[in-house]
This record gives C-alpha cells, sequence and structure tokens, in this order.
C-alpha cells in the first residue's frame, strides 16, 4: 500500500478512521491512541497535533458530511420549490439523509456517529445536530410548517424535533452490517419515516 | 449523616450514584472509582465487588426500574381492558414511561440512561431496551395491533420501533434540569407523544 504522508491526506486519514471507531464502539470509548494506530500513523500525537480536543474531532466529521448534506438540500429544494403538499417537504427532510447515506455505500458510519451527537450528554453540549441547522435545513422546515397553518408553534416545534430524533435515531438502527449495494434498504427506510412523520405532522393536536 | 454500612445499603448507594454519573456523563465516561469516590465509598474495589463488570452494573440499573414500570403497565391495563381506541392503548404504551418519571420527581436520571442504552453500541449489544421486553408490553403492544389490522406486520414492526425510539429519547431530551414537581413537564410530553404517535400509526403506508 502507498500512503502519501501530506498533512491533509493524514487529516483525511483520522477523519475516516475516527468515524467509523466512533460508530463502532462510541465517541468516548475510543482513545486516539486506537485512532493513530487504526489509521496506521505511527505517531500517538498526530490527532491531537491535526485536531486539538476530541470535541474538535467531533465537529470536524460532522462539518465534513453536513456539506454533503446541504448540496442534497438545495436539489431537493430545487426539486420541490413551490409545491404546497406536505408529503413533498417532508421528502425534503428525510431524503438528503438517507440518500447521503446510500452514497456511503457499505462504508457508511454517519448515522451512527451523529445518533451519539444526540444522545451523549457531553457531545450534545457542542450543539451540533440539536443547533447548528443550516439555512437550507431552516427553509425546508419553514416549508413543513406553511403547509401546517393551524399547527400552534410550540407543538410544531415539538414535532420538529420528534422528526430528527427518528430520522437520525432510524437510520443509525439500520446502519450496522450494509450490503455493498444499500439503496434498497436507504429508499425503504426513508418511505417509512416518510410517511411516518406525515402521519406524525398531521395529528390533531387537542387533548 | 449516618449512613448504614449493610451490603444492601451499600449496593443500592452504587446503583444511584452510576444512574445519576452515567446520565450526566455518558456510561463510558464514568470510571468505577468515580462511582465509589461519589457515592463515598472509600473503597475502590466495591463496584467491581457487589456488581463484576459495567454491564452488570448496567443491567441492574435497568432491572430495578423496570419492576417500577411493570407495575404500571399492570395498573394501565387494568383501566383500559377491553378497549378499541388506539389512542387508549398508545396511552398504555407512553403513560407507564412518563409516569415512572413522574415519581422519580427532580431525581430522575433514567430517561438519559435508557436513551444511552438504545444508543451507544456496546450498550445495545446488551439488548436491554430492544430485547428485554415484559409479558406487559408485549400484551400492550398486541392490543395495539388489534387497533389496525390493515398495516402490514413489517410496517408495524418498523413503527412499534418508531415509537420505542420517540418516548425514550424525547423523555431524554426533557430530563435535564427538572423542576421539583416534574408532573405537568411529563404529562404535557405524554399528551405530545400520544398525539403525534396515533398519527404515526394511523398514517397509510401505500408508497
Amino acid at each position: 500500500m502507498t500512503r502519501s504522508k501530506t498533512p491533509e491526506s493524514t487529516r483525511q486519514r483520522i477523519l475516516e478512521t475516527a468515524e467509523r471507531l466512533f460508530a463502532e464502539h462510541g465517541v468516548f470509548s475510543v482513545s486516539n491512541r486506537q485512532i493513530s494506530d487504526e489509521a496506521g500513523l505511527g505517531n500517538n500525537t498526530a490527532v491531537s497535533y491535526h485536531f486539538g480536543s476530541k470535541a474538535e474531532l467531533v465537529r470536524a466529521i460532522y462539518l465534513r458530511h453536513n456539506e454533503s448534506l446541504d448540496r442534497l438540500r438545495a436539489k431537493a429544494l430545487e426539486q420541490y420549490a413551490g409545491s404546497v403538499q406536505l408529503r413533498d417537504w417532508l421528502t425534503c427532510v428525510v431524503r438528503p439523509f438517507t440518500d447521503h447515506l446510500v452514497s456511503l455505500a457499505s462504508n457508511s458510519w454517519y448515522a451512527r456517529f451523529a445518533a451519539q451527537l444526540m444522545t451523549e450528554p457531553k457531545l450534545r453540549e457542542l450543539g451540533l445536530v440539536d443547533v447548528g441547522q443550516t439555512e437550507l435545513q431552516r427553509t425546508i422546515i419553514d416549508a413543513v410548517h406553511g403547509c401546517l397553518p393551524d399547527l400552534a408553534p410550540a407543538v410544531r416545534a415539538e414535532r420538529d424535533e420528534m422528526a430528527r430524533v427518528l430520522i437520525v435515531h432510524m437510520c443509525a438502527r439500520r446502519e450496522p452490517g450494509l450490503p455493498d449495494d444499500s439503496t434498497e434498504i436507504w429508499n425503504s427506510t426513508a418511505t417509512g419515516l416518510i410517511n411516518a412523520l406525515t402521519g406524525l405532522y398531521q395529528a390533531p393536536a387537542s387533548h
């Protein structure tokens, strides 16, 4: 195996190795030393040299995925522009996430990583999945709300939170042991989520 | 402070301290030493003496709560026996969990603990929240299914999983910083969940 030793390729190798180890074992069960060893760096200080703290490493993994996610969101927004159907806008919420996972093929660790960002107390403090919403995410959520004029803002906000929880955690549960071509699994997961979320958002809130 | 030094009270103190530390910092960020120190045991081997591995400690915390949960499930089953309303049976799914959290008052760490059981790769392997379903849980879920005769079994199973994910994770997100009387927060969380799950289960699956 030939390995380029540029800082950029080392950085890249750390990101990919760390993400896999985090997904498989949990962010706080993995040491910088394990990441260095698995990445074949033979230098235990490489991780802290390139990323500083574990929080910075986690943030870098998140941001890398969010770039692809935003490209897929832009595409979805273009496709459904002008629609007044709740189902279309929930497709724009769900599909970029599952399409991104399709693009990762069997090498997909991101859903499990994102699920930990939403759940682990110390990672939630970083506010990445909850608060770090992009402009495009806000545009899509505004369009979802536009289809639900009768829902009280507090109920809407609660259901937005439920939607995020469901998408990330259900995908995380489907991710281990994917086949080489994961298209069918993610398409079916997306359909299940879009159907369920359409019912969830439309449910009366009167009790 | 007077402390009885019987093995039972030591065991109890370890369980309570471990649960709080696990909820606040994450199961894998907490060492046996920290648990011993915080429990005021002055003996670093107390945790492994009483519980063996961390997995056994996690299981003991889970089982202790599941006893109370099953008592609340029995009560709910009695109240709604004979009903053919989906909403009633979803109340039996949601309420025992939130009523248990009400009983823990501001001293509630269980939802965050259970959320980690469902998400952390190493804890999921223990199969506690996913598979460790009690007889009463199965009776309630069968009644939910009885209200949805047209839903394909695979879709039903997927929505059962979504329901579990939503209940545990939404409660975990409401749990930090509870007031002394948490009744109102958990009642409102329960109502939000029951409304949303009623829509989620009733959504057509035809796409």
